[in-house]
């Protein structure tokens, strides 16, 4: 055993899956079952309040199948479990991912039942990847779809992401900034968020600040001293009287006084936020902008909108940093083909389409989506196919890894041309049209008699 | 920027802080306000279908304490957001943390309000290390709360935790395993958690394998081959059929038959896990066992038991892995102390309880708790305190850092000796009681007045 260490590091990847991945691939060796296997990621029905998702994750299930290898500890400790024999880890040992990968873009809105990725290589390769894939694209997938959401409900307000204390650990903190940042939050909180993925960082003070102060005026001026144009946060003591606070350092201060913005975080946040601007825009402190943080979702955030709160920006945590009224997605990584023949699984309420797969999205005249129509993968169908080739015998295509920024315009554009009841908070009276090839639904029916005969 | 990076390293722990953190470390740095604070990390109400917590996340709090340094790229990404002065950014390379920490032990159960951690140390440091020690304490305690309740309604069924694949990142994945084992659960599927924490490592085979092959009883047969004393999947196709199948292959094979159980993943478990049983048993095969898996919780398993389902372990995925009916917890980190005078906040609904403290847990004559009394730092009363020092000047107590069995036992004792009202899956008809002794009170109380004056 190892000493327990609070990070993973990128030596260790191999051992991050399900004890069966492993298992299953000794089964593959043995039997000399290396022929070639696609299996989809794709979310099989969406939560009661979410009408699209928004695809995330895929650069992270790139750089982990590239660096998929077992390293001697790894082949030790699998070893000293026993289960394994010499000759499979030897197999291990050598073990590289050599397969390709087609993708949905990071950005994309999907739907369920459409395979975000689909992976082609050796069934023992493409089986060990499932956990990591799962795991990562699962987690951006559903703090993306999350923040389109709030984004979209703070409309020209800008989005904070606020959360990395609640979240569940390091790397969900990591991977969210960077899922919400694709889904248009304009800045985070966290700092190796911003270091790693170059995302605007954002933050000012705590309430601890004003506290290790012997009053809260002495504490605005210290900070509004080492930094201008700050963000004041009024509501250590009394929430007005903080505001009043602020009004008397402008006019005491005069043209030093840059301060930025005043930060509210509890209490009535409409009711506050139009006394605040009252107290600013009698001080003639108009041009310095309200914020507001404190349990915050989009539910939250258009309910201020529709009081008109005076509000310019919205730091939002724990609600959007774990995807609060929907925590996970019901995803699946589904083995479809082996070595040439369509598979599938008819287990009770879990029926999946066999086989190699396309999306085609659908417009109308104004570029909305229409309908998207899954076909069988080498069918030609109206729209544009939304599966790509991503990776090529195990080597990622550079020309189809976007930087983030063009990610993220990318899925502003996209949401832009979602039909309006998908874009809704509320759930949408009927779901988006995902409609199934007749090619498909033809090899899917002949199987399942196949099967069940 | 660098380039982004599936995982995160232990080189650049220290940028995994909120960016107000730095903000707030400046200024005191400026002004000169490095004396000692004291800091609480504490949860301040339970979930509604929570009676308990299950404190977890110190190992991974005192690694990153012990640990926290800024490397020379973390400290050019500082400087280049053009934030920090060179005077500051001198102060950070040298940065240690030098404090005491105080804590609750891993495993043990903790009502709100009750630090969990109590950091002393000069106020930057503290500051610094609130956002880390959060996400990991908050996180860690979550799911050590949650699989507290899934251990406890299983009874004597073993325990796995199946779900590495949806919950949020790699890190949630590791240290949720180990929280589930501290909670009590028997093993994770989780390979890498095995390797890192020692946890048995637990898993078969998955429906891919079985539709890899031709049929059935080829998937069956190839795999026993391979694992003679494994467990299989029956519900690929019909479960019933699938668990026939099974029998037949034991009638076959004879004495070479050892597969040690059958495992349902879908349907009505109950029902099949009876009609799977009898046919088992016709078959003579007593011995081999009943595994479900698929959506199951803690109210799943309870209503499995209360159904009389021979069932001899669960599977446990997704809802123990996100904390499904209770993704976070209302944790806060609080200053409740700096330069030796006791400090409050006062915002709506957020008050806190000034000062160092102490937790008495007060048991009666049968070993059950009866109450805690949370009192000043120096104040004696009846009962066990909880808070145990577990780090001074920077440096672990060697002694204080029991390993993870001893935990688990430890949680395993605790959870006995809660009232059977705090035990129960549905909220208690009252909370149990936590009682604040007069002197903090009366501190707490004089604060507020001078604080409100």
């Amino acid at each position: 055993m190892s000493q327990p260490d609070i990070w993973a590091s990128d030596r260790n990847g191999a051992l991050l899956t399900d004890l069966y991945e492993l298992t299953m691939m000794e089964a593959y060796h043995r039997e000399d079952l290396h022929d070639t296997a696609v299996f989809d990621l794709f979310i099989r029905k969406l939560p009661d309040n979410r009408n699209y998702l928004l695809a995330a994750g895929l650069e992270s299930a790139l750089t982990y199948l590239e660096n998929l290898r077992f390293t001697e500890e790894a082949l030790t400790y699998l070893d000293s479990l026993g289960h394994f024999s010499a000759d499979f880890l030897d197999y291990l040992a050598d073990f590289r991912f050599t397969g390709d990968v087609f993708a949905i873009p990071e950005g994309t809105p999907v739907f369920p039942n459409e395979p975000i990725l689909e992976i082609v290589a050796p069934l023992p390769q493409a089986q060990l990847a499932e956990t990591m894939l799962l795991n990562q694209v699962h987690h951006q997938t559903l703090m993306a779809s999350k923040a389109s959401r709030v984004v979209d409900a703070a409309g020209e307000g800008a989005v904070v992401d606020f959360g990395a204390r609640r979240m569940h650990g390091i790397d969900a903190s990591l991977k969210a900034a960077r899922a919400f940042h694709i889904a248009g939050a304009d800045a985070t909180s966290n700092v190796l968020a911003g270091q790693v993925y170059g995302i605007p960082v954002s933050g000012t003070m705590a309430h601890s600040y004003i506290e290790a102060h012997a009053d809260e005026q002495a504490a605005f001026e210290a900070f509004a001293t080492a930094y201008p144009e700050t963000v004041l946060l009024v509501d250590t003591y009394d929430t007005l009287e903080g505001v009043r606070k602020v009004a008397d350092m402008a006019r005491h201060w005069g043209e030093a006084f840059r301060v930025r913005a005043i930060r509210l975080d509890s209490g009535d946040l409409a009711r506050l936020a139009r006394e605040s601007r009252a107290i600013l825009d009698d001080a003639g402190l108009q041009e310095v902008g309200i914020l507001a943080s404190g349990s915050l979702d989009e539910y939250a955030i258009a309910e201020l909108r529709a009081q008109d709160a005076p509000i310019d920006g919205y730091g939002v945590g724990t609600h959007m940093g774990v995807s609060e009224d929907a925590p996970y997605l019901d995803s699946a990584y589904k083995l479809v083909e082996y070595a040439g023949e369509p598979r599938m699984k008819l287990a009770t309420h879990k029926v999946t389409l066999p086989g190699r797969k396309q999306v085609f999205r659908q417009l109308d005249d104004r570029g909305t989506y229409q309908r998207d129509l899954v076909t069988r993968g080498y069918e030609q169908a109206p729209g544009t196919p939304l599966l790509r080739s991503v990776m090529a015998e195990g080597q990622r295509l550079p020309d189809r890894a976007p930087d983030l920024a063009t990610i993220r315009s990318h899925a502003r554009r996209e949401r832009e041309a979602l039909p309006s009841q998908q874009r809704a908070l509320e759930a949408a009276p009927a779901p988006y049209p995902v409609a199934v090839s007749e090619d498909l639904k033809k090899t899917a029916e002949t199987l399942r008699q196949r099967l069940s005969s």
